[in-house]
């Protein structure tokens, strides 16, 4: 299914930036590591904080904590809009303000519930596990019941959602191209180092493969 | 000035990871690459969208199109959200709900106001510029008249404020150290590949030293 593009998904900056594609928005929401919520307060005014999402297929998982303001609201129904932002290089113009990043980013918007299914919050939990460190989801223990009395997991479609990707090198003006001013790109990775046990790891628990195959993207 | 506590910024889920102090704030502000500014439309709902901020001081700027529709509504007045997030380490507790990040994110309220005072535009670019690459604000040409019809830029007070910080070990029951898990964290840093020059970059151009010392942070 493509989401639909409203008035709101519609790129007005850079619309050659924009990509609609299924395909492109779950690649992105797979591989940024966290993203951001934003909502409306009973004030009208705007409000936002960070957490973790898992997409599975056409459904986005939002983990939240019941203590959180922003779930009470979410999980009532409120509508929210969620950004995800991956930078993949820097982008260093002649000029200033052509100075840009090649990134990839997806806004989502709509209305989410709250996951109260059985088999679904299991599904999602486990989504989010996965959605951090894949492989992760076998070894760690499951949520228990009384775990869901301070955690929640919110479900919403991925049915008004588009994605903005920049690439390529910068685009200064022709008349600049003869500034003595190096210009290129920088590329940025995300690179993992020696995990770190816990002081209170049982001893002769050896270290999880999946922690060394870790890498994003 | 230490921003004041208002019931906005007051940290309900896990107080004790909270941080009003300039200085944390600061320190992620400016480490954070990017941050998402959230706002609300004509029509009372949830908008938001990722882009570049750089601090002077107790002011922060940031970087906008005048295309897009969130800066159309925030320089003319409305309210914004801004949030911006730092993940230093995964948390692999042993079970999944205990699962975390050890991150630092700051999250700020306020009006923003667009810069025109010619000075404070010029200081604002080089803030947003030296943000992203140490060193690049000396280099790169300086915007010109003509940029500032397709670029603006928003400044804020940093008065209200927030910060939230978790570092340590994961947190698991006492009554699951026992189990046959691993547990730990681990650091995820980001680094930068060498820079790939411009196709059209002028030969004879050296690449900058400031590109081989960037760091975050």
């Amino acid at each position: 299914m493509t989401p639909a593009p409203t008035k709101r998904t519609q790129i007005h900056r850079h619309p050659e930036r924009g990509m609609d594609d299924p395909a492109t928005i779950g690649s992105i929401l797979d591989e940024a590591l966290t993203c951001t919520v934003a909502w409306v307060d009973e004030q009208g005014r705007p409000r936002a904080l960070p957490t973790i999402q898992a997409r599975v297929g056409q459904t986005l998982y939002l983990h939240g904590s019941r203590a959180a303001r922003a779930w009470k609201a979410a999980a009532s129904g409120a509508e929210v809009c969620v950004v995800a932002t991956i930078i993949d290089e820097l982008v260093l113009a002649r000029t200033s303000p052509h100075h840009s990043m090649n990134y990839r980013s997806v806004v989502v918007y709509g209305t989410a519930r709250e996951v109260t299914d059985p088999a679904e919050l299991r599904a999602a939990a486990r989504a989010i596990t996965r959605h951090v460190v894949p492989g992760r989801e076998d070894d760690a223990i499951e949520p228990r019941e009384a775990d869901w009395r301070e955690t929640l997991i919110l479900g919403m479609p991925l049915t008004e959602a588009s994605a903005k990707v920049r690439t390529g090198p910068p685009n200064d003006d022709p008349g600049d191209l003869d500034a003595d001013v190096w210009a290129g790109t920088m590329p940025l990775r995300i690179v993992a180092d020696p995990p770190r046990p816990a002081p209170d790891l049982k001893p002769g628990i050896a270290e999880p493969s999946y922690l060394r195959d870790f890498r994003r993207p």
